[in-house]
């Protein structure tokens, strides 16, 4: 297993953005985050991902937490920058911003809101990699953006140089194993890394590089000890380890009267805090914060796997 | 039929946005357009509009066009300004910047992207509606933005006073009729306008505010004389009129290699520089700029129709 | 307005199917709905539609609701039988029955539950009027069977004869208006009747060549003044109407537990029972049958409209 | 890993129904599937599934088939028979049938085609266990049914009796992950088998108890060896069995032209021709028969892979 970009192989978290309780962005909290992930032996750090509220964040949020991370990092690993926006142009915008602050990646998704065809979505892709010198990652997630990226397109893509690798969140794991055997009959041009933080494992048997899981941010020791097993091609360690971690994952299960980003990223920012990484689990605009028997399951079940 | 805000009735063509061939915006076009809009008898102007580009465009150029909007507009009818972006507190920033500008209303749609319950999206709307002094419609448009708008919750936002109005998109006929009923039973607290240039006598019938046709570039007049003719209650040419309309609207089809923004937007784009309105019909990244059979079946479908 | 299938036009109510409350088939309440759609001056019934518990109902209860609607009938107004299934076998063995068993014309939807492309949903139409001598009307359904049939392709097949009509239950009013444009043109080859109850008077401005409300069960009187109204093109009494009757179907809202067929086709039966016509408003399974709240809350709606 | 019904674990290939020419059974054909499935090593039949073109099959053929499956196998392994149709008391029927020819057990999908919630979809399968005695799998197929059944109503099904397994086609490993969990907490009361050729491996990792593989009728000894392997503990050859087999797959993409049922199922019997074991591909109404470019390239790929 060769790569055009090693450095951006193996386990990525996408951090969690503390907030404090009036919203402001909580760099302290982000600090000891970044420790922790580096520390616990991440390999990279996906800044502004969905789960990084990148959608929630203004533009000079943005920079703020890109700054911050680059800042706290200190050049131990490499820095993935998510530039997530509707359309080329404003894309464009966000890449060069992150490339100015020292981003080492950029990650982009198909255009989205207006409807559109495939020839688009091609060229939105080139159009970014031709505006910003970058190592361009394509984020494959439909359940967002409404379109799925065809494997074909990506290695094709990514066999001519426009994109370095591909962060998968489509759920999507058929599609998966063509990308991931393609991939490498065009000679592993993309570095392609998963995003589905309870089934890494099949991912690392189709031949993942990597994975992006959100709940990397609560335990990513796991995750490098998956990582690791895999590496040796202990696979039954690979397993034990991701049956582990998928307990840990019924926490987003906990608040009941939530959904989506709210019970999902709600819950990771509840577990930070009760970890005593974050302050505060304070939700953007307009999502509400988590409280009462939400926080107190979500206790019960990381004391229950040793990580509280 | 009374309304709180008389003011925003009638016929508002959502501006659609000419640039030049280098993609820069083009003022002089666009002062065209707008004298074409007034002159015809339009009610008010909408700017920013999906079709409007405004997803596609960067805040310097949202800013631009705004700009160039009240300028050339002088204060003769209403301009409402789409503030689209992902979640809340992005679209702030955007209703701030429309109402230093000198928006007299902002179109505001559900948070897009992420993951949500129907609580954010109320909470959404509140949260705009404090931060920023303007007339707020809400703009139901679930082909972009993956959520419908029940009608209850439309009407009992307009009760509160958090809404003045509601742009209608949603190609759902029958929540429609329920919503035109209940704000009538409320005392007609929105102003409801339908976005379907194909079937606004439909609306008509329901009891619509008026209407944002897209269309409304192509031939304003057409839509001011059905907009007369509704008024009068003279229900054959509110037809007929329709029927001439949704004839033209068969532009959208003559390109038979895009779809999407691509065609719909494209074709208008066509129609306006075949009438001497734009210069240009070109599009914006990453859209491809239509050209060749598809502009002289657009050329032919607006002569046959007399709006050439 | 001229057709080649007049005898289609109108009002055309899709029968609601009563059971009695051990699931049996209740002819009695059958032979009085049929009377009363009758005597109301309904134009014709349609049989085992969507409402009808076509897809409920076995192949045994299926012909003895078409043995009844023929017979309480009694050769007054055209029977239209829906031939619901999956795909094209099993289609032409309900269209057989239903031409044995004496229907005027039948209806058939796109085929379901396999993944197909348009290619085989024209061959789909084809092979069964191939097979079946009797007038076919397309169903245009996609909420039900998530194909949307293309304005463009059921006007080709009426223009071939292939086709006699179409059943619009798409939700599509830009594209109903299209699709009875394009027939105008082709000679009016197609009977197009909308199914949406809520805003037949649209479809009416549209040109549509009649309606099949499911409401109709319950107030077929307020269809037919209002479609007498449309012959004489008086548009304010359509309008009125349709208000009307818009206000009977937020029975469809009193079940506060159920969705979908439970609270819609539950509610017309709640509606039939405590209108007299039928003994009791039993569910298929595995649907659960209304009581209690709801029950009083469509009591007092009916009321509240003079039809009960 | 205990099962309360062992016996349905394993390899248990969904099979492909072979025609004649003029759309009748092809018996012949079929035993010779039959014998090539148990010869290699097969764990069970599943007869009548989405893949063996249940919904395009009346009655009377689904009898011809059963009757047939249950001759040929002539006992050696369990017969598994899929009861799809849209209904419970449509699907009682079928289910009544398959039990009197001699199924071990039946496969039920949830509701379709009418509108429904969760309530009415657990009771349809606790109706369907209480009229036949028989073994109950759920499949999980909402690209067919537009419905995901909820790992959580499974798993409580399962506990209870009613359900003795899953078949599972979702394509949310996620989700699977958590019921193979949940499953093996409440006392493995279902078997589990998952219903994607091209991810077996992971879903092995996950604790799958087997596969019900259409590509398994291509090659069944590739899916037996990694049955093997995977009881052995052998995970390298779990994997590189899969990506094996996911080449072969590659065979659905060999026709240019078709799609869904067309191009999946079309390919398998395009397969099974030229290996041989069907005397033609011809598929059922309205579904195009694959020819040409199509087929030799499907030789191709079968002969790379020394399954030719």
């Amino acid at each position: 297993m060769t790569s055009v970009h090693p450095d951006f192989r193996g386990v990525v978290p996408p951090l969690v953005t503390p907030l404090n309780e009036d919203g402001s962005f909580d760099r302290d909290s982000y600090k000891r985050l970044i420790d922790k992930l580096i520390d616990a032996g991440c390999h990279g750090l996906f800044v502004l991902g969905s789960s990084g509220e990148v959608v929630f964040s203004t533009d000079a949020r943005r920079k703020e937490i890109i700054e911050a991370a680059i800042e706290f990092n200190a050049g131990r690993v490499p820095v993935i920058v998510g530039c997530i926006d509707t359309e080329t142009n404003r894309v464009i915008e966000h890449a060069k911003v992150a490339k100015e602050l020292g981003a080492d990646a950029i990650v982009v998704t198909a255009p989205f809101y207006a409807l559109q065809g495939m020839e688009e979505v091609e060229r939105h892709f080139r159009l970014i990699h031709e505006a910003v010198d970058l190592p361009l990652f394509a984020y494959d997630i439909p359940v967002c953006v409404h379109t799925k990226l065809p494997h074909s397109l990506l290695v094709k893509l990514g066999t001519e140089g426009v994109l370095a690798g591909v962060k998968d969140s489509s759920g999507d794991d058929v599609s998966f194993r063509f990308l991931v055997q393609d991939n490498e009959r065009a000679g592993h041009p993309l570095t392609i890394l998963t995003g589905h933080e309870v089934v890494v494992d099949g991912a690392y048997l189709s031949g993942a590089d990597g994975c992006v899981p959100g709940l990397g941010n609560i335990d990513p020791e796991g995750y490098v000890r998956q990582w690791n097993a895999y590496q040796a091609g202990d696979w039954d360690t690979v397993k034990s380890e991701q049956d582990r971690l998928a307990d840990i994952m019924r926490i987003v299960f906990a608040p009941t009267d939530l959904q989506g980003f709210g019970a999902g990223v709600g819950s990771f920012k509840t577990a930070l805090m009760l970890q005593g990484v974050f302050n505060s689990n304070t939700m953007p605009a307009p999502v509400r914060t988590q409280s009462g028997d939400a926080v107190d399951k979500i206790a019960e079940i990381l004391r229950a796997n040793n990580v509280l």
